[in-house]
């Protein structure tokens, strides 16, 4: 296989990236998901936390599923 | 005191009519933050359910914020 200099990343490249992403994202997801468990118990203790916490856990989950349907796409590709 | 027929509720009456909606409404508010703690604990599982599940916990809180203070003012009138 002929390489030539500043291809654009492989494929192997673009996975890597893609699980670093997951894995620094799925470990503030994790923190998230806590933090608002948290915060339900805890009601009505830091009520105005709510709606900021669990839009910021909804989104970061949504674009955790996004990234892990990218890799697999690379995955199968 | 005088009695007179289809008078306003007394402030008796309005006492414990907002008890009511209180009680009534503090269950229900129970009920929502425990499914909220049981959505947030199971995540990513049943994600979609989260945004309305918040908002939803969160208006009746306020709801039972709001409420509690006119309990309050009726207390103290």
């Amino acid at each position: 296989m002929v390489q030539v200099a500043n291809t654009s990343p492989t494929l192997d490249e673009q996975k890597n990236e893609l699980k670093t992403r997951i894995r620094k994202l799925n470990s503030k997801a994790g923190q998230m998901k806590m933090d608002l468990h948290d915060i339900a118990e805890g009601l009505p203790a830091d009520l105005e936390k709510l709606p900021e916490a669990a839009t910021k856990t909804y989104d970061i989950f949504c674009q955790l599923q996004d990234l892990r349907q990218q890799l697999k796409v690379l995955e199968n590709s």
